[in-house]
């Protein structure tokens, strides 16, 4: 199984960049799934009906979320109806929308479940143990498995990652916004990549224009942040999984 | 001037990592000065007088430290005395040692500063008005600066490194152990990339030990951590500056 | 000199039992002057001219600011013209309005500073530094100095107030919205309470709606908060102090 | 029932203090169970057997525990078989130790609960959702339900007080070392005081030396923190409850 996963998808210069420059990495690499995180499709802050449809138009299959998930509230009732939207799935029970969904794939099938760290992020749910209970239901299911695990430490991303080797295919990572060098495939077959980056304006702070990021650093005091203007960049990341759902091969991708 | 930059040293494996492959970094990139990141070499938590001796006599010029530069008291009395440490400058007014440091490189000189992130990070002082402080001594005496900044948020590294855009040569990120992809060179000339990454053992967590890591994420107790063994690796930058200290080219290393 | 201290002012409930209780208060305490902290008179974010011109009309003298200073936009212009108005003195340089002020109260002077906690609240200067700078300007014209240090931490608070005992009049904590039990002159002469506590609805979550904090905390989703109705409370501290500036008397007070 | 809670017990002059004003408060108060908070009495970090044995001795029947129940590894043995010590039953399934305990008293029963609040805290588990689990199993055995919410935050202990109001027959908070003014008892019968304080010195910050912890806020280096020596107080709170487990009376206590 071929995936393409793209990262976090900021405003509109991400999503424009995204529907450029998506046919030609189709030609390249064949994805049987595309999946791309959307927490910031909407001028960096969430995700309305409207972003989301233009995504699947542009041939996106699912969108995974994470913390920005509720800043534009338009995405609330959109959200409960729509089985191809993820959102973290270790929020408490009873928040609107899926943890995880199931997507068949040729002739398998294949989970995609959000997960969000805590640290320096929230006071969610244990991603830990909301993994061992997704996986309790999935892994009778298919062993095709994919994370987006939206985080900002380091440590526990790598440490997801690694408490999750060999029971799933892969755990990457998002968020920081920051592509990482460190793609690998872990001993058990699981591959990983600390943060895939995002898809958004270059010359930027995360995404978001310069001078209003800067100003809220040096004055403390709150600004309204806009998402930046100018050439535009795509991170992403290419899996391909064996039939018995361990990860064969990954690359990372950059383009401008 | 041609600059190499070493990341976060953890522990004996990432000493001797460095030890075993500085020598071909030098027959390779011939840098003027070696730079790297000692904050964790002492079993993951500081320096001791005796392994600054060792990473000097191993060719490194200067040592940068971070959020761990207290953590084995025996550098308290060393640093004071030692010109080729630098600890984070956004420290508080009389704490010991140096936050920047002038060398001798060839015919010109350098200033290389260190400075520690707020965000997620301590209550430091500014370290964009700690900077404007040093810049105000440094840039009389000369254009060549390199900063490490130590620091956990992507946002708050790419605001400093475009806050100082053509003021300095480099800002260059360490502390989250993850190498990221995303090197560059600023419109004003400023070499950058968000976290060089470490040197240390690969089937880690930042360096330390898998089990005992999640063992602190699964019961949230504490647990004395320690650093990883098996085989290591080795993450650095390799820069070059223009006589008029613009930042001419910028490359990532990893070895294992 | 005699000074009633009036804790966070939450919207319009906490506004007007301060109209209503105040001549009362004045009437038992004949205080020569009257300071209350306004950051959360505008509907529980920020203050506006308006509600600021309402407050010194019902005699209040001067307002003290916290976190929450900035959250209402009207306050911007209005502020740099408003001597009876400190916003927390340890933000930047450069950030519009006072840190302290002077205030004439019969024949002697007082000041009357503004300082935010770090721990668990912001990247602020050094409040301890902060104050440092102040006392050095002030310490030459009046030994009647009035801190409110609007801080989370007990640790934080309590260090301030012992830092600066005996150079300061009084060092009176806010921002819980609960008052402490802790009044206390301390050796040098200094009065302390750790918080003031609120002037709000009393069947609230400091100040807000129960459904809507507790919807916060039961769902991890972002939820607008709105200041809770019903009977309201008066928290204030009443300070006499001696012609040396030293503290003579502290008495909690309590009206609902 | 008479209860007696006392608050964090903080090193030896904590303990002292409890030795000697106990049996005046026994005298004064007639406690049918009495309740204090431990997570300090070791030297300021944690709980030792011979200590928590010293502690039973002085007529202590439970004692409750906090984000320090682990700082002295001796309690791990040992609150494993030992029913009247509770740590945050909200840490995740597995950890050693008690969540809550039955206690008979004359012909009822009393469930003791210890809770853990998570802003500015750690990564626990919900203590709202854990709550709920626990009644769920209480309910049925007893009304009597008493609850230590060790918490930082007053908006949160504010919210799991009024959350359980009606369910529990009080709601206490511990952490900040700093006893509040807020005692009351709320609509649906729940006893509330944001903070009952602690034992220990009383020209100290939170327990510890003055000069210690101010070098630590003035440097940002660590410093090893000790107990401060001095006159000592003691803070505690007294509550009486109906047949019917609803609270009927409730009073701070504040001994020097
Ligand atoms: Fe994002
Ligand atoms: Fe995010
Ligand atoms: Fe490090
Ligand atoms: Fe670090
Ligand atoms: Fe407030
Ligand atoms: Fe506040
Ligand atoms: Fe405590
Ligand atoms: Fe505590």
């Amino acid at each position: 199984m071929r995936i393409l996963f793209i990262g976090d998808i900021v405003g509109n210069p991400g999503r424009m960049i995204v529907e450029q420059k998506l046919p030609e990495l189709q030609k390249e690499y064949h994805p049987d799934l595309i999946i791309a995180n959307a927490e910031n499709a909407s001028n960096g802050r969430g995700l309305t009906p409207k972003l989301a449809e233009a995504l699947f138009d542009a041939n996106i299959d699912i969108l995974t979320m994470g913390n920005h998930v509720w800043d534009n509230r338009e995405i609330l009732g959109y959200i409960e109806n729509e089985r191809r939207i993820v959102r973290p799935a270790n929020y408490p029970k009873g928040v609107p929308g899926l943890g995880y969904t199931l997507v068949k794939v040729n002739q398998a099938q294949i989970a995609v479940i959000n997960l969000i760290g805590r640290v320096f992020m929230g006071d969610y749910d244990s991603p830990f143990t909301t993994a061992d209970q997704i996986l309790s239901e999935i892994e009778p299911v298919t062993p095709h498995i994919f994370i987006d695990f939206h985080a900002e430490a380091t440590s526990e991303k790598l440490a997801l990652a690694h408490y999750l080797d060999g029971r799933v295919s892969a755990v990457v990572g998002t968020h920081t916004h920051v592509q990482t060098a460190d793609e690998q495939i872990f001993p058990g077959g699981t591959a990983y990549l600390t943060d895939v980056g995002m898809c958004g304006p270059v010359n930027s702070i995360i995404g978001m224009k310069k001078e209003q990021v800067l100003q809220r650093f040096l004055t403390q005091m709150p600004v309204r942040l806009e998402v930046e203007q100018g050439p535009a960049m795509l991170n992403a990341l290419f899996l391909e999984l064996t039939e018995q759902g361990k990860a064969a091969s990954i690359k990372r991708i950059t383009l401008k």
